[in-house]
């Protein structure tokens, strides 16, 4: 069990098959573009991949920028493509049993082992820790997104000083307190328009829609940075963000702020769009309250998934209705609600066609789906709300 | 700077000369009360006893249970006794130059040396180092609550390892992840009154009500018990409790909701008061989000201080009203404010009682001071909200 976004429609028996916008479509394309010296990475993910536990890896296999991901560990589905498993899609991204065999599919030994789960555990398992020393052993760099810090644990240590150049990152590990900030305010001078995605519940797809949402503004000619808050997206490669699951609360409003001004220096970008975390209504996991107080956002687009019975993980907690998210978050904060999206998760096409139309209606809000409906819609939303951003010629992405 | 909870009436000028109960006295009461086989303690305070950020020290010679605090160590104010200097009232506990004479002032070695402040740079200078390693030497424990653990660092290590029996503790250090527990919605057995004492800002006086309050309570044979959330509180001997805001976010409410749990199964009280931290509405600390989810109360106390013009450190921040801090906890939680408390900072005894008066009339809430006026008021508010409470004859405390 792991708190954070996760992507829509895993494993979903009843996806349809001809989607507009497969989601692993965007794996493809980006890794088509990637940059011939980005990193390679094997994605490590044994007994958890296309599940809840595994959605580093699933989120990896989908959208990754800053590594280029060759294969998948995971026996259960060994000699299967990622994408055919995920998505039924395929992506040319296969699935092998091992360490070894992943390895001996490519050339040269890839750059990286990523540890692409979140174990309910929450600790490794003794067959994790020997493919982690199998890895640096082979001189593959290692990154994760556990809680547990790899790099401060000895045994890893060790193995990594005695292979040349081997790093071992620790994607949620914080800044050290002493170089952490505290919120002070200074966000007021960040002339972006600030877009936050936040759902109602935890692994609803906020980083999915946030990310396709960044690029549907793009492909507007609208200059837009998206700032990440969990480890899964910026190991995908967002520039900008924390992972804030792993900041002390203290820190938690200022360190995000932090982040989205520097964002705003270095693109001067006209939108900022900010990944929320959890839900602000649940009892386990309302990160959301520090998204809002230290991003401060203009405007807020609600991710909500209709067929969804409880809380991811919690069968006891019911879902909250929009209606009552999108209160609570206009009496939290600031901000106003211009839009929601669906996570379409055990419906078929009509179903999604008829969820969009009934709450746009009940919530007099544009709604769309950012993986089955055409992306601009996402845009669109946008636009409605701050009609000077839609002021411009049609531009190329 | 530091988030976190303040005492009231810091050093304040205007602060009338006779209280009904002054704060001081608390510290007296107890401390002569407290078992012969206390540790007894040196706070280090250096440059900052009843300054913002000697908010430890100034709470611990208020309120003490589980260290004896023989004396403070502050140059600034040598010689002096540190309840005169913080309230104007005597309290025996002298202040000292340095650790040579205060630790020359007794008979024995003190047990330990606790580490008072919590410096606006996080770090400690050459000279705080340099009185810690003196301070082992002498073969006393330190007690800290600062983000950067002692405990962890190689060089106070190396000297605690030199002297048999001496150790660290890092009050704020929170659990290995691998043992935090996520909330789980399980504080629904728990029958206890839950009652959290929230404020409109940082440092306004909610861990001295809650403190109040569960003595008040327990003055009228009402079972109580205090959990604390913040390392102040912790320090003086709250038993049940968590350093909130050095718990990563994912296990805030979790971390809270266990330790409600752990004080309802060992003492089965009829209350429960739970000291909030920050303040929902505070733009930089708002964990009072998760003390909200975490502790799921009954009924909310919220302390205020009428005479503040801005949020402590932030002279950009104007303060809330009550009200609207009032609507907020209401809209965010499925909870209700019950009464309001008064921190009399800048006022003098008449702009107390019209204070009270004047926010008793607006917000139609029982409103008192926790400090100026009898404690019962405090016992009478959670009493009118939950009458079977007061179905008893008065008892002894």
């Amino acid at each position: 069990m792991d708190a954070g976004n996760q992507t829509t429609a895993l494993g979903n028996p009843r996806l349809p098959t001809k989607l507009a916008f497969p989601a692993s479509s965007l794996a493809q394309d980006i890794r088509h573009k990637l940059p011939a010296d980005t990193p390679t990475a094997i994605v490590y993910c044994e007994g958890n991949f296309a599940k809840i536990d595994g959605k580093t890896a699933n989120g990896l296999i989908r959208h990754s920028e800053i590594f280029c991901i060759v294969s998948v560990i995971d026996s259960s589905f060994a000699g299967q493509d990622s994408g055919m498993v995920l998505d039924g899609t395929l992506n040319e991204i296969p699935i092998f049993r091992d360490l070894e065999t992943a390895v001996a599919s490519t050339a040269d030994v890839p750059d990286t082992l990523i540890y692409g789960m979140a174990p309910s555990t929450g600790r490794l398992s003794p067959q994790d820790r020997s493919v982690i020393l199998e890895a640096i052993a082979l001189g593959m760099n290692i990154v994760s997104g556990l809680h547990e810090y790899l790099g401060d644990e000895p045994e890893f240590i060790t193995a990594a000083n005695t292979v040349s150049g081997v790093t071992i990152r620790d994607i949620r590990k914080p800044r050290p307190s002493k170089d952490m900030r505290l919120f002070d305010g200074s966000i007021k001078a960040v002339t972006s328009i600030r877009i936050a995605v936040l759902g109602t519940d935890c692994a609803i797809g906020k980083r999915t829609t946030a990310t396709v949402l960044t690029r549907a503004l793009k492909a507007r000619g609208i200059r837009t940075v998206l700032v990440g808050t969990g480890q899964t997206g910026l190991m995908q490669g967002a520039r900008f963000g924390v992972a804030m699951d792993a900041v002390p609360p203290q820190f938690c409003c200022g360190e995000l702020e932090g982040a989205v001004i520097e964002a705003y220096k270095a693109e001067q970008p006209e939108v900022i769009v900010i990944e929320g975390q959890g839900a602000l209504s649940h009892p386990a996991f309302c990160t959301s309250a520090f998204i809002l107080r230290g991003s401060q956002p203009d405007a807020v687009i609600l991710q909500h998934a209709p067929k969804r019975a409880h809380r991811c993980d919690f069968p006891d907690m019911p879902m909250p209705e929009p209606e009552s998210e999108i209160a609570l978050i206009e009496a939290f904060a600031d901000t106003k609600v211009v839009g929601m999206t669906v996570n379409h998760e055990h419906m078929d096409t009509a179903e999604i066609v008829a969820a969009i139309n009934t709450y746009s209606s009940r919530l007099a809000l544009p709604v769309t789906d950012a993986l089955t409906c055409p992306e601009d819609e996402l845009a669109e939303i946008v636009i409605g709300a701050f009609p000077s951003l839609g002021l411009r010629p049609l531009a190329a992405a």
